[in-house]
């Protein structure tokens, strides 16, 4: 049989994961520099935790586990004789594969709420699965790298992830724009607007502003029936682009003073610090309202065309489906599949990686090939990444696998160098050789 | 709802993950160093790479995917009215969840056969998923730990491998002893018996010596149908402890006198080492020969009633079923979630945790509170993993949260501290308070 994975999955080949692991700990560096701590979950939740949790569409992206044993023994019958899938699958499956990080981090507090310590600040790096039609930079399973804050409204905490935004992509080297507004001060400009009853109409044109423009919101706001005075106050507010000059416009809605105050208690946080790239308010940012409360974020990067590559924002019921209520909470996540493509398409990736191979020993014959294979483990011993060639054949042949290995250097050993107790230490890179004891060479191969 | 997980799962907390990494990492450093590199593989497997690989029982183990959308209209109707699960099952799902790392890493090996350069140095470290029944120890998610080397016959990976476990375990502080044997040295037992045919079951009585002892060994012998006098002689080889004593018994074995090279040749390699447990020969050791054609490994903690934490062996097949003929490797993998336990058992986990957090700032009003988040960014930028309490609430809930994250250090901070420019540290051990500036705090802190 011809060997295939599942389409929407992939393999990492090892340069792959280097990348990925670069990436990742970066990004853990620093969410625990931060005082935030990892927990995981696992790969398989009870169905009963995931279903309802991400609309109609997102429920029929879940991938559900088969029940194990005789599992038709029992099932739903009438609903199997029908061909009823989406009856039947309630008595053929109990458990699916986790859809995102955020219901399972949800789960993780309520059933630990006793060992917890509020504000709790955890994150959590794993992989989630969707059914989502495979495409171009889709796949069925990707990483999420979460960092949320809960049990606290605390706005210093907005801030706090705003830099950990900043810090995370300058250490990457990406110059990213890192927005941030706040649900409150889009229903501040529905209310000043007069159309409060026409929030989600009005947000949901907004959030289409980068791709139709707006002249184009203005018409989708039209077509959903919000009148043409108030189009034109929101378009005017939303024209603002500082909160200074927002204040007055919102002074008479409560809940529009209440988001510039939220975003004056941020800035002061902010104001403390130094952010290394483009931090900005955006009245125009309206992403995720179904389920943010407060401030919102999004991340772009400044060099490439793409979407989004982080977002976040404040929540006020996390837990409340799982019976715990009144749980504020704040978070951001990075999208690391995207922040891949980036850093691939900008050439970012550092070039010299600590896990690779260091240095490669050749040797001529069988006695030296044991006794190459002491002085890999003293090269071993002294930390050094080595490896030996597992058979003294063609030199030929071992070069080439010095190349395919790509590294920087090779040992070779033959009978002389035995003898003279000097080995030979070729650099890959200038060709250059020298005849050295194995303690100049551990000496030299340790500097680099 | 209250919120549950699914039977044989598992949440980690902060301090779980902290532990669970220190293995994998510790483990990883090492394989690094011997040159290996690391792979990754999805999750999900097509059901016909993973399906008759684990025998009749391993197949009942693995966990399907339901397929997505309507999957009743494509199902096998006949199988579905007869209540043939085992039938129907195949229409239902066509993907499942990987049972372990080795056929994932088969297939990976022939998907990827151009661009991978042999002999193949991997290493992987991902969670597998069996559908056993849940107990004490077992799980039906765990994280597998495979290093493999692929594409070479040499006897110098044996004892690489060997010194692998050797230095893991070292650097975890668990005392082990690491016993080798070799399927042919088996073979040519059986050979020398005369019960060549009985090979299986003699190996199978064998591989009880641990839990039934010789006597019991000797009766499932008699049991199986291996006669007196064979069962007379296959006891008396096995009494032998040493290479050397077994070489003359088993020369008349094409098979005996293969593994006796085998062995040799590997103990050459190993013997320009010097390994830090107790390393060797035993003839009893019998597992996995339904794969493993050549070396067998076993390694046992030395201070704990525990099952193996470590197993492997050279297979000379691994790719054969994916149509890529004749690839011979060897390998071993930890069995990370038993090591877990023994280190708890030994209380062997290291007590300070690099990733936690080195210091809480405690402020005592409004104003001090945004000083004090000034001064925890410049903490964080000397590189010092630190955190300020949301928000300036009682000095008691403060310190309580402090404890509660078992912070070594605070800095307090008020009216005082801000105009002196002096803080207050205080060390949570002792219980000593000192006034600081930044600058002497960053010194005292960065050197612990």
């Amino acid at each position: 049989m011809k060997p295939s994975i599942p389409k929407g999955t992939r393999d990492f080949t090892p340069e792959q994961v280097a990348k990925r692991n670069y990436i990742f700990e970066t990004i853990r560096e620093v969410f625990i520099k931060y005082g935030y701590q990892p927990i995981e979950t696992s790969a398989m939740e009870n169905l009963a935790t995931l279903t309802g949790k991400y609309g109609t569409e997102g429920d029929k992206l879940l991938f559900k586990v088969l029940n194990n044993g005789d599992f038709l023994a029992k099932a739903d019958k009438e609903a199997l004789a029908a061909l009823d899938s989406a009856k039947a699958v309630k008595s053929l499956a109990k458990r699916g594969l986790r859809y995102d990080l955020t219901v399972p981090f949800a789960r993780f507090v309520v059933m630990h709420r006793n060992d917890i310590t509020f504000p709790f600040k955890r994150y959590q790096i794993q992989p989630v699965w969707r059914a989502d039609r495979p495409q171009k930079g889709r796949y069925q399973e990707f990483y999420q790298c979460d960092v949320d804050v809960v049990g606290s409204n605390s706005l210093m905490y907005e801030a706090e992830l705003v830099l950990i935004y900043d810090e995370v992509f300058t250490r990457l080297n990406i110059p990213v724009t890192i927005k941030y507004n706040n649900r409150k001060i889009l229903e501040g400009i529905a209310e000043v607007a007069g159309i409060s009853e026409q929030f989600v109409e009005m947000t949901t044109s907004i959030d289409k502003l980068d791709k139709i423009g707006m002249e184009g919101v203005r018409t989708d706001m039209e077509n959903r029936g919000i009148s043409t005075d108030a189009i034109d106050k929101i378009a005017g507010i939303l024209s603002i682009g500082s909160i200074d000059e927002m204040r007055p416009l919102l002074s008479s809605s409560d809940a529009g003073r209440k988001g510039i105050e939220e975003l004056e208690e941020m800035s002061q946080y902010l104001g403390t610090a130094t952010a290394h790239n483009t931090v900005q308010f955006d009245c125009t940012l309206a992403r995720g309202l179904s389920y943010y409360t407060g401030c919102i974020f999004e991340v772009t990067a400044d060099n490439v065309k793409m979407g989004s590559i982080g977002g976040g924002g404040r929540y006020d019921d996390l837990t409340g489906t799982f019976g715990m209520k009144d749980v504020s909470g704040v978070g951001v996540s990075f999208g690391a599949e995207r922040i891949y493509d980036v850093m691939q398409e900008l050439d970012l990736f550092p070039k010299s990686d600590k896990s690779a191979l260091k240095v490669l020993l050749i040797a001529y014959d069988k006695d030296s090939h044991h006794y190459a294979f002491s002085v890999t483990i003293k090269l071993r011993e002294a930390g050094i990444n080595a490896d030996l060639y597992p058979t003294p054949t063609k030199i030929q042949k071992q070069m080439k696998y010095a190349n395919a290995r790509k590294v920087p250097f090779t040992i070779h050993i033959g009978g002389n160098e035995m003898e003279r107790g000097k080995l030979t230490l070729k650099d890959m890179n200038t060709g250059v050789q020298s005849s050295l004891s194995l303690e100049e060479i551990i000496n030299q191969l340790g500097d680099h």
